[in-house]
């Protein structure tokens, strides 16, 4: 077999066998075949897709090319979540001890902040003390004896998937639909869990900018997921605005334990009892009303806030912040944001909302660059509510003073006034099952 | 400005600026963009094309990223020729002296032979101790003092395409017009002749295979040439058969001294003439017509072959073996072909009879292999031939008696039998000027 052939095969295309498919995915993995031709083949594929045959093919190959984690020393029925990324996103920290708390184990590898997206590990790590790097027996041991454990990536997960992603990221093949699927499920599948839930966002601050694109990948997935033996559902939920009111690593933590505690956002709450249920039900749990409703009565019995503690100290954590939420070291400046304009807000582009929370240091501008913890955003305002001339839009924190002119900007450019308020949206799109 | 925003912009469609492609082939030519991003944009090229200014920036660009021959030491005006590759192509063997012999110098730099095709400079080798490098000087003076002077292409000629079509050989992209005329052009750009002849070759035996593909590259050719200010024009010729009879390097110089004798196959007379017209057209020498006439006036009066002699010996050429084609070393094998089949032979697969002489030993099986220049085919029998069971197709020439059973089973099944005459096609199809 010959990658030349494999490049013109789908150039043309054709539909690639899965011996093409694993010879590919092989010759990534152990180098034998060079970047440039991976980078034409890519390109090939933006341009030509692939079938879910294809797909799964190669996301298999790519779950195989590292690590295959083995999660049967952890009892019962393990249910992974991945969401696509969002900001204002801190989902995992509420639903992962609720669900742990209704019984079910959660043995969660996240990932860290990319672009104007947060992500679960960074935010842990504003805990202090927190360990998101725990070997894999001692991993296994928490969740046995707590249900829950949520770490960092670790071990060789699909390296195959981390040379294409790394290639793509660099040759403008990124935003390929089945290699975007394909590439989210290899890491999945190798993770280890029985079920996978997919939370797939939508709109301006999401990869995906419409549902029915949303609605493409997720599907996708499902059937990546399903044609690997796992159980898989995906929810399609709104990304037109930040996920509750805070953006930035310890701001969302502390709005994370409000949820937890039965307060928070409405929306916040509302997503989340929804990924619970559908984790709880993919589990065998129960009905989705009926695993909602476990969702709910842990939160309301403090059984799940109490669960998030044990995950905390387990992992090493200062539980003393999260007792008192005060005690989280705060920036330096703390800024009002006022509106200069007055009317309902209609829009809010929230990947714009994403970049002002990096460039006031929530977020890494660069691969290398640390995090801010204590940095990031407190919206006042969002879709749909009326602001007056001098109301406060958004409390900024940071420790760069320098930073918040230009975040000033991106996020004041980043609202839309209407004289008529929008209509409202819903928060979640659509439910894709097998 | 960044390699990624050029991909991109090309991937969805967009039209590159001067700058950008500027940009782009100096990074090629420095090595700072690297193999993997010069790829998938290739291959995004293959895709979405490239506008006639592109190609014309693209070609300049590649021209000016090494050497520009200054031909201005040599008096008169210069003339090249190109022809895209056939098999029995001797036309520059030919139409070299005949132009120079008309008043036209010809400063050449000609190419070596590639896959099923064979290569001017090729050839020249198989004449013995005849130099094709010649230092610059030394070209100018041969080429001030007798008119005409065929050389190995020399120097740092447009090494940025060189690049390139190592890349496109190794990721499917080769066959893409504007990458096809840009790599062509840039070469003849940078060879510095003020006009240029371009021979399309089109046909089973040709890189284009239908008149329809030969005329769109021609098109794209004679702009781009006309655009970088050179006076151009292109034939579109068949190559659905072999051009003459012979193929192989001594064989074919046997065959081309032949014509410059007024003796030869009438195809490669027409075609050799047709081209010196269009050459010495190009250099205002008269009307087609007249140029036609006096190309095959300097045959009859044998001043064609002299040129081709003091071409010979300037390049320090044995000339004996010009005087006498029989001392040019023999094959130890030379093996009768002979028909199994009766009929007309109505096509001839003329990319195959180039592999089955490139198996006797005329071209390279690899890029290091060496070349038997005493190898080849002599066709006995051509499109519209009647042919017997029995009667001889060909004659192989080689020192390979493991060859010969591939090649025979190769070239047989290159031709195909009808009953009927095949309605004879034209040599010459179309002439495209500015």
């Amino acid at each position: 077999m010959r990658m030349y052939d494999i490049i013109i095969k789908k150039r043309n295309g054709g539909e690639l066998t899965i011996p093409e498919i694993e010879y590919f995915v092989q010759g990534v993995t152990d180098g034998s075949i060079p970047d440039y031709q991976i980078s034409a083949f890519l390109m090939a594929v933006y341009y030509k897709k692939m079938t879910t045959d294809e797909t799964v093919a190669l996301t298999l190959a790519m779950a195989n090319s590292g690590d295959m984690v083995d999660l049967s020393a952890i009892k019962g029925i393990k249910v992974d979540k991945h969401s696509t990324g969002g900001v204002g996103d801190k989902t995992t920290l509420v639903i992962a001890p609720i669900v742990a708390a209704c019984g079910v184990p959660v043995a969660k590898m996240s990932g860290r902040g990319l672009g104007h997206t947060g992500g679960t590990v960074d935010k842990l790590e504003a805990i202090p003390n927190l360990r998101t790097e725990i070997p894999r027996d001692e991993f296994f041991e928490i969740v046995n004896k707590n249900g829950v454990c949520v770490i960092g990536q670790s071990g060789n997960l699909a390296p195959a998937d981390k040379k294409l992603y790394a290639l793509r990221d660099v040759t403008a093949t990124v935003d390929c639909m089945p290699l975007i699927a394909s590439s989210i499920m290899s890491k999945k599948l190798a993770a280890g869990s029985d079920c996978i839930l997919l939370d797939v966002k939508t709109g301006n601050g999401a990869f995906m900018k419409t549902p029915e694109e949303a609605t493409e990948l997720a599907k996708m997935m499902v059937s990546i997921g399903v044609g690997a033996g796992r159980d898989t559902a995906a929810l399609i939920t709104d990304m037109d605005r930040p996920l509750g009111f805070a953006i930035g690593n310890s701001l969302e933590i502390i709005e994370a334990i409000d949820v937890l505690k039965g307060q928070g956002p409405e929306d916040l709450h509302e997503i989340c009892i929804e990924l619970a249920g559908h984790m709880l039900k993919l589990a065998g749990k129960g009905s989705l009303e009926e695993c909602r409703n476990m969702a709910k009565l842990v939160i309301k019995t403090g059984r799940a806030f109490a669960k998030f503690k044990e995950m905390v100290v387990a992992q090493g954590g200062d539980v003393s912040v999260i007792e008192d939420t005060d005690k989280f070291e705060k920036s330096s400046i703390i800024q009002k944001i006022v509106s200069t304009q007055s009317g309902y807000i209609s829009s809010m582009n929230t990947e714009n909302c994403g970049i002002a929370s990096v460039i006031l240091g929530a977020g890494r501008e660069t691969k290398e660059s640390p995090i801010d913890f204590s940095a990031g955003i407190i919206l006042k305002k969002k879709i749909g509510d009326f602001v007056n001339v001098g109301d406060v839009l958004a409390e900024f924190h940071t420790n760069k003073p320098d930073a918040i002119e230009s975040a000033t900007k991106m996020f004041l450019d980043a609202i839309t006034f209407n004289d008529k308020a929008a209509k409202s949206v819903p928060l979640i799109h659509a439910t894709i099952t097998k």
